[in-house]
């Protein structure tokens, strides 16, 4: 029996139709004014959503390799940083730190859960020498929201240090603007909130964090921002652009645009609101103590294996994430960041209901999407 | 707020991404052998899809094409037919035969009814010269289902009588096998359970009705059957085809026998069972006794106009139909043929609560939803 799969992982997630389109041409060459004059163009919007008149860097790369940016670009070796370790992205700041000999400070805290502020104050009161704070915005491994706007005072307390904020699943769920929340550098990717197939890297930086770019002696050639800047002021990029992926980020951030930011902030506020009530009224448990709006984590309810759950969501049409590492077989993320609306969350919510009676779950169907519902309804 | 439409329309109903796929190609020529290649693998699958050997006919038309090349082939001047006029489209058989000078006998039935055996029987006992009987076996404007076996038998039971049957939204939905249901000829379009955009007729026809070609006297150039039979039976067509159409078609076609008829009949019918009971549920009255499981009409409830339910379920991302003729404001349609599956089903029913919430109608939230899903829950 026909039944089509519908794609809820927390990246990649669901393309657009003008998206699809846009990807679906010929390709044009990049040293054209062809191509300059759509970068200036996806150059403009970018600092449309984050509020900027700086500069947004695009790197043909994955969210990580913008990562590794923030790090080569801003520090230098045997400087000192905190990283906030929440996740297995806040593990991957603590190992890029690591790489290039930073001396890091791995302040660790239980998945599910986010920094506390006191904690945070006691470590910087200790080490008034640090030079970064490195954060996720929203975990996705854990669906964890931290706090970035107390970070971005801590560390304007600080005598030179600047906040670096992984946001590849804030950026596009939230009103992410740096200038007015105290981010130095921010990093994002394509195919996330942004509504693209992976291979864009995306990178913001304050005017504090521009006079690091001289000072810093980590080794960099791909990834090196003051020479990027340079081109891209240009409409040009050092080494060859991911050019499809540009044409079709116009056509994402024009959506992004259109809808304007805090409407679509709001329309990720109800769908994740829906999606944990829903779930809470199944009796389940949320994976997170302070959830982020990209994606839900849930945990398999006893004696019901994650990963088999999952596979009865898969053959009930919907393509949920698992847990990593500790978590693999014992949680379920379901996004719902980019291009869903309020059915969506009603339907995977629906197939959720079937996946657990079928694995012997004792609930009334609709239990979940009648909580969902009545929190639309109050809504639209 | 961003929220994506979904076309639940019966006709045009949503493509398939192969579909889409196909049909986003440069064009190729069609007098080529590359043409010729596809057309007659599309042909093949025809014969697949209705069971038999015989030819079935492609004209670049919409289902109404087909329709009148079904009368302009099969028939002459002056010849008495019996109409089962059932709604819209039966309407439609009795304007074609009139518009070509045939003696039509108008069975005028009141809508969302189907028709009554005694009374066909007693119109052929009294009238055993009919020459042909028309009938929708699914009946769009009412969504009501006609028996066609019946007909068949009485058709063969007459003297020179060939049975004509619509099948523009029953190819697809039900396993339709004329040379089994006693149907000489077929009709049917691509934009229905085809899953294609319109503009291709199809046309099957009996070895019975075959004879009707050397005497039909009636005028036709276009839509002239046994001109195609030649050219097709070449793997060409007697005027330009709809060359993009056809392409697309070899890949609705693929996906239709991938499924099987047998699975493909019983998704069809517990979408449609689905939406039946789960309308109940809500309280709706159903608009026929004799449901088509292409599509679901229901009655807008007392007080509530259905142009302005139709309207707010849109506003909540929903195309759905309303009614044609004398039933405009008074019912919905609600497709489920075609690429929907039983995901598709639990949404729009959501979707309908919230927009007969949001209209002033009261009902417990998820109501339609949890019955949806008890119907689903018990065939999977």
């Amino acid at each position: 029996m026909l039944i089509k799969e519908r794609l809820f992982t927390p990246g990649p997630v669901p393309l657009p139709p003008q998206v699809i389109k846009a990807l679906g041409q010929q390709i044009i060459h990049h040293r054209t004014p062809e191509f300059t004059e759509i970068f200036f163009d996806v150059r403009k919007k970018l600092q449309q959503l984050l509020d900027t008149e700086r500069d947004v860097i695009m790197f043909a790369s994955s969210g990580t390799g913008a990562m590794e940016a923030s790090v080569l670009n801003f520090f230098s070796r045997g400087d000192k940083i905190l990283v906030i370790n929440a996740g297995k992205f806040g593990q991957r700041w603590k190992e890029l730190g690591e790489t290039y000999g930073l001396d890091v400070i791995d302040y660790q805290i239980e998945w599910g859960k986010t920094y506390q502020k006191e904690k945070v104050k006691e470590i910087v009161e200790k080490n008034p020498d640090i030079k970064g704070i490195f954060v996720q915005q929203s975990e996705t491994s854990t669906t964890t929201y931290h706090d970035v706007e107390f970070l971005g005072e801590i560390s304007n307390s600080l005598d030179d240090c600047i906040l670096v904020v992984d946001g590849i699943t804030s950026v596009g769920v939230y009103q992410v603007y740096p200038e007015k929340s105290g981010i130095d550098v921010l990093v994002t990717g394509s195919q996330k909130a942004l509504m693209l197939p992976p291979g864009l890297g995306l990178l913001y930086f304050s005017q504090k964090a521009e006079k690091r770019l001289k000072t810093s002696n980590l080794p960099k050639y791909y990834f090196d921002v003051a020479k990027e800047v340079k081109k891209q002021r240009e409409g040009q990029t050092a080494y060859t652009p991911a050019i499809s992926l540009i044409i079709a980020l116009r056509e994402s951030l024009t959506l992004i645009l259109e809808e304007g930011l805090p409407q679509l902030e709001k329309r990720h506020s109800i769908m994740a609101e829906a999606t944990r009530e829903a779930v809470k009224a199944l009796g389940l448990k949320l994976l997170s103590e302070s959830p982020s709006n990209s994606a839900t984590g849930i945990y398999s309810p006893e004696g019901i294996d994650g990963n088999k759950l999952r596979k009865r969501l898969l053959e009930l049409g919907f393509r949920v994430a698992g847990g990593q590492d500790h978590l693999k077989g014992k949680i379920l993320r379901i996004a719902h960041m980019g291009y869903f609306d309020f059915n969506d969350v009603i339907q995977v919510i629906a197939g959720l209901e079937m996946a657990l009676i079928k694995e012997g779950y004792t609930v009334e169907p609709a239990t979940g999407v009648k909580k969902a519902q009545e929190i639309i309804l109050k809504n639209i």
